[in-house]
């Protein structure tokens, strides 16, 4: 897949996410596409993903899985307001539910192909369903309860986000961005 | 807690899990340790682990759940068969299948308590509960169904496993440990 992915889409201040935030220099940056009406991510795990020699880490599919069904959901939420991803207000979506069957090991050192479908969009919940397969072969599938973040949480200016950023040491409960900066959520 | 955790027992050979291998030097080597008849870890996010800023990512709560439950699956095997955890043949388990709730957003900066206890031991099934709590407030569950890997699977000596590293280059499908190396998994 080539283009703007959906992850591209988010606001840089709802962009840090370990699974994927194009800003987390440490995280997966899993990058999702439609193809029809399903969604998919090509993902090529490291090495050390491992979890026993010779297979993937079933905490990294339960990752990948669930950003790329949050990251569906919001696609989905501006597909069905008739809207392209660049418009505003922006839509980003946190996980409510997790699941996944491991139905059987996944081999490492190959690409993973997670597809998904949504499966019901209801207000602020949108219920997506995946499957991540290795050659061809499904290993696990997935279902994630997606939950819409109020907007009022989303800074949707960088003008706006530099004037939460304190410039300060990292202490308890205060959060941080993926440079390890202070940072403040703002809410209106 | 001090001493040795459940995954201290674990044999070399299935210790490079990127969740709780103390041989995955990539991973976050979680550890696990009896309280009662409760198990418990405690895990230190670091700063980039995060959903926005502020918050834990999702994924990582789901792997520290997955990984803290296979091990509370193993250690309390060994109690049902009344043996210690030291004591052979070994046992290990996999994920059959992961859920997680998350009940509110998971703070950044503290850290993190899962505490899990054994709902049922059924065969090589064995089904655990966990809470993940942040500052003495629960901020997800999770339940963990666990399959206990056939032993045959599991080599217990490091001569074994000597025999079985191929140091060659990595390709498509040949399992690698967490130093890049070429390792076959040998079934007896």
């Amino acid at each position: 897949m080539t283009g703007k992915a959906f992850q591209d889409y988010y606001p840089d201040q709802v962009s840090h996410c370990y699974g994927c935030g194009r800003l987390n220099e440490h995280g997966l940056q899993i990058k999702s596409y439609w193809d029809g009406e399903e969604s998919v991510c090509t993902f090529h795990p490291k090495p050390y993903h491992m979890a026993v020699p010779g297979f993937v880490y079933g905490g990294l599919i339960a990752s990948i899985i669930d950003c790329h069904c949050t990251g569906t959901a919001a696609a989905a939420t501006y597909r069905a307001e008739g809207r392209a991803m660049d418009t505003e207000p922006p839509l980003r979506f946190l996980t409510g539910s997790l699941h996944v069957d491991y139905l059987r090991p996944t081999p490492l050192g190959v690409p993973l192909e997670v597809r998904a479908n949504v499966k019901e969009i209801k207000g602020r919940k949108v219920v997506v369903a995946a499957t991540l397969s290795a050659e061809g072969q499904v290993c696990a599938r997935g279902e994630v309860v997606a939950i819409q973040v109020p907007e009022h949480l989303i800074l949707n200016t960088n003008e706006h986000r530099r004037r939460c950023l304190i410039p300060n040491r990292v202490g308890p409960r205060q959060p941080v961005d993926s440079a390890g900066e202070t940072v403040r959520i703002c809410v209106k």
